[in-house]
């Protein structure tokens, strides 16, 4: 196993698997040809063809959300929706840009709609050796239970900033109050596509480096983490090349943060690999 | 102008005006079709055909190098290679990977063979305002004469790493001594792929960070750099989105330091077009 099999896992989407979802001149999402079947009993709201898809509802984003969130009840019905997250995920052309309609969290791999979220790496140094606070999850999350998890991470629910969503995760997460989360930076982003039983994850992960001072011990306040550990740097890049604890994508923040701190080195075969693989373009 | 044409500047390669290179089963450049035409009166060493070009020399890499030195004698003769620049890049089926052959450094453009690069972002830092020092390049350079450059930059050299590159370019373009230098961290790589006079650059820059003490004025030993400057990074970044000031794959790995540094945020609409845009895939 290595490096570049987890950034692979997190890249399983095949576009031969998948059409189109238009609404207007904007392509919003990505639906798996089975989903598309499914939509296309809805052909007042979804005008589904052969090769692509198009949301004919029209109005403001009020509107849209609640037509759409009609189809989506007889998603959840069905069961191809797991059930409502009742947190939604704005829809729009691009990241920054005005939402056309909100969707529910839970639905939005059965669209194939892009989703931005935040992960926070907390880490303590001395010298070039780093460390880093990992979280494990609760037993009871609907995605990736019991796998070994970022100190914060979340998505980006509508309305909120990036920032705004940190701060808010922070706090839920793991008690990091408003003055130290204010030190967090901002690191880059990053993108994967892949395919799940439930459709497409289309993800966009805006990273954060913090560094935790000596004596704060992070604490879960919503139930989510089940812990936290701080490990080394160095170990937990062993776990990651020879093991599947991590959360699926957290993998590839924790190998961003040792690209960006040169704990991977560029000497190292693998490295353009990784360094590169972090990227997927954003067509 | 904004951050975003600066990297479609460097992104100007269009696939439909250029054909594979092939060397047994790797593909190993991207031959610009009038340079493929020029390479099809060499039909004992290149098999051009209307879609892909294929090396046919073969052998160990000292003897393949030989011949097709021999073809770029004929190419500087008839000025579509600029001039020898004896220094020579590897030419290998990957990164890391035994060479096939090496090639003169000005040939490079014309095959379109794939090439890797060290630049040093050489900072300093009081509180959340970053500094950078800047070379103005010689103006006598035959790439982007008197532009704006990293405090050190060079390309990697065949047998050199990026590590040892790093520290020869250093000591020779900005008189860094090895104890300082070897402070310095690797922070990534970026990757795009321009279409210029010559052919098809297609480019890999390994981007390194290094904090530069208090007191330290780099200065320049081998007449490529007329100067250094150091500027606040809030001032290079304006410049970078109103002029063409700096050297065209310098912008981006400046853009790439306040990326990861925090100075540029995901609030930003036009953040995740350059965070993503900085890497190129590897295809």
């Amino acid at each position: 196993m290595s490096f570049a099999d987890r950034i692979r896992h997190c890249n399983s989407y095949d576009p031969t698997r998948a059409i189109p979802l238009w609404a207007g001149e904007y392509r919003i999402g990505r639906l798996r040809r089975d989903n598309a079947e499914v939509l296309a009993r809805h052909g007042d709201i979804f005008a589904v063809e052969a090769d692509s898809a198009r949301l004919l509802a029209d109005g403001d984003p009020d509107t849209v959300s609640r037509i759409v969130d009609g189809v989506v009840d007889t998603l959840v019905a069905a069961r191809l929706v797991p059930k409502w997250r009742n947190e939604t995920f704005d829809v729009a052309p691009r990241w920054g840009e005005k939402p056309i309609f909100r969707l529910d969290r839970g639905a939005v791999p059965f669209f194939g709609v892009r989703a931005y979220g935040v992960h926070l790496n907390g880490y303590r140094r001395d010298g070039d050796r780093y460390s880093l606070w990992i979280g494990k999850r609760a037993s009871n999350k609907q995605v990736a239970p019991g796998k070994l998890d970022n100190m914060v991470a979340g998505g980006i629910g509508n309305g909120y900033g990036a920032a705004a969503t940190l701060a808010k995760e922070a706090e839920e997460e793991a008690a990091i109050p408003p003055a130290l989360i204010d030190r967090a930076v901002a690191a880059g982003a990053l993108t994967y596509r892949m395919e799940t039983k439930l459709g497409i994850r289309d993800d966009v992960m805006f990273v954060y480096d913090l560094e935790v001072p000596d004596g704060f011990q992070p604490s879960n306040a919503d139930g989510e983490i089940a812990g936290f550990e701080l490990m080394p740097l160095t170990d937990i890049l062993e776990r990651i090349r020879t093991t599947k604890d991590f959360k699926f994508n957290v993998n590839l923040v924790i190998l961003d943060f040792a690209v960006r701190h040169g704990v991977l080195c560029p000497d190292d075969p693998e490295y353009l690999d990784v360094a590169n693989g972090l990227h997927r373009p954003l067509d």
